[in-house]
């Protein structure tokens, strides 16, 4: 059965992403440029940077003086990302991001050790301390997400029931501050996900919570991002995180090769052509995918800003690129 | 609709695809070196060269000799690629090759016209002055391909129309003969395929003729291949061309950059995952991607021999790796 939503919201996340896996400095000008330029294509939302210790993430010490250099737009949320209360000040003090309280729970308890240092339990009580700090700041709290969703490189294969597990625990932490949360992510943080696992996650939680909106953070570590992607909206998922020219990777996520998350020029090509609306202008994003290319100073994974967008056409198709659906 | 196929085979295409696109100079002892580790995978079919004239494709001036070359074996079939009656001929004298005859028609006139001096017509013509050939030697007609399946690089789109009307035409040829096609191939040379249209091409195909086997051959140019072939899966599409490491590209073929075909090791990862049978031991082939990349001297596009096979884990499924189907 295929449910292929009308349109799809898209987290662009390369500058965060993408910048925190690369090696080199990055002057912070350059990163402003990237972001204002991604503002520039149609996407509705850009997470630009994250609030850690720069002990751990060196890339992003700048992440104020980042912020405060964006263009000024209100068609475009900028958010933040942040793991602890720290964080969370500062992104706050920033006084520019949109801000949105999110639960974050890990399905790997080895994973969880080695990225956070922290057991399961630590980690839930963790994150009923911070969803009391999105109350007490009035941040709203809308979005779950449950990291390594699908496999991990140090516990391997993650059981559908502890998702499901999961995604129940993460919702009663937001009821016990009289939130409810709307969207869930479900992260594929070390690349395991394939389209059968996509499928079943998506199943097996959709079965036990029918009105949440589902939401897919994807890597392309074996090659299957795109695929993952296609079989999540054969499911009629409609939010996705992806990062422009395929920019990024996880540091601690032990891949020999961290690939990066799943490219979004690519993504709103696939779209396109299933008559999907991204609101993105494909061409305009392929340009911001070459200009990362000019700014990381190597190429990018990303395949459709060297294959071509085949844009001119798509035009001629008579409406807009937009086909009918498929059966 | 789902119809995963409960196997597939696959034809291994690395050695002709990829040493075609290589500019430099590989050695023939290193050529017989990938073709002997390819066999020694499970793959039970590789197409080992080309017979095409030197002065268009130089790096197979050493067919012959690469044929000759290969270690003996009995479950394997070799085979090659020819375009006229001088290939046809250097195919049969090597004694060595499980010869097939395929007649081939192109949906793009001007692809056709570029990449082999002909009109559709005159094309059409040589197919049958090919089928008569296959007859009088004794070889079968068994298997069709129609080029430029899904689009071209300077046609544009191509019609669904176009494409059932050359499968018919192909079917007739080989009829005149007294032969039958059973496998027929779709060959997205210029990487234009969606899973749109692998849906849509496969799907009136098969309405108008349900009993031809249907085989892929997919690019990766635009990043959609391994998606592709899941659409491809979901149809129940059970014959595959790919290339070890994602080797290849059409040196004719006018892309910005020609990407290599699909990776057989993304390809047998993701049928894997879904419980298709391939024969194929996967880490085996990630070794062979490894030789292959040593042997034309440059990384490939293949995402699993970097981002790891995953066997391990897959093993301690408990079924060799095999699941359930989904639904």
């Amino acid at each position: 059965m295929n449910d292929f939503p009308d349109s799809i919201h898209i987290t662009e996340e390369g500058p965060r992403e993408g910048f925190q896996f690369e090696k080199q400095d990055i002057p912070t000008a350059r990163k402003i440029e990237l972001i204002d330029a991604l503002a520039d294509t149609g996407l509705k939302q850009i997470q630009v940077v994250s609030f850690v210790h720069p002990k751990y993430v060196p890339q992003m010490a700048d992440a104020e003086a980042v912020v405060a250099g964006i263009a000024p737009r209100d068609d475009v949320e900028f958010i933040g990302l942040w793991l602890n209360l720290q964080g969370l000040q500062r992104a706050i003090a920033t006084e520019r991001l949109h801000l949105e309280g999110s639960v974050a729970l890990t399905a790997s308890a080895r994973f969880l050790e080695r990225n956070q240092k922290r057991t399961m339990e630590e980690n839930l009580q963790q994150q009923r301390e911070m969803a009391a700090a999105y109350k007490a700041a009035g941040i709203p709290i809308s979005r779950g997400s449950v990291m390594a969703a699908f496999g991990c490189n140090y516990e391997g294969p993650i059981s559908i029931d502890r998702v499901v597990l999961q995604v129940g625990d993460i919702l009663a932490v937001a009821e016990e501050q009289g939130e409810k949360i709307h969207v869930m992510n479900f992260s594929d943080t070390m690349g395991w996900a394939t389209p059968r696992s996509i499928r079943e996650v998506i199943g097996a939680v959709r079965n036990r919570y029918p009105d949440l909106t589902m939401s897919l953070h994807l890597h392309d570590t074996r090659g299957m991002g795109i695929a993952n992607a296609y079989a999540g909206l054969e499911m009629g998922v409609a939010h996705f995180d992806a990062c422009v020219g395929g920019l990024g990777g996880c540091p601690f996520a032990g891949n020999r090769a961290a690939a990066g998350n799943v490219c979004t020029e690519d993504l709103v090509f696939l779209c396109r052509d299933l008559g999907i609306e991204t609101g993105v202008d494909l061409d305009k994003l392929v340009a911001v995918a070459e200009l990362a290319e000019d700014i990381v100073g190597h190429s990018l994974p990303g395949s459709v800003k060297t294959g071509g967008s085949l844009s001119d056409w798509y035009a001629t198709r008579g409406d807009g690129g937009r086909r009918g659906r498929i059966a």
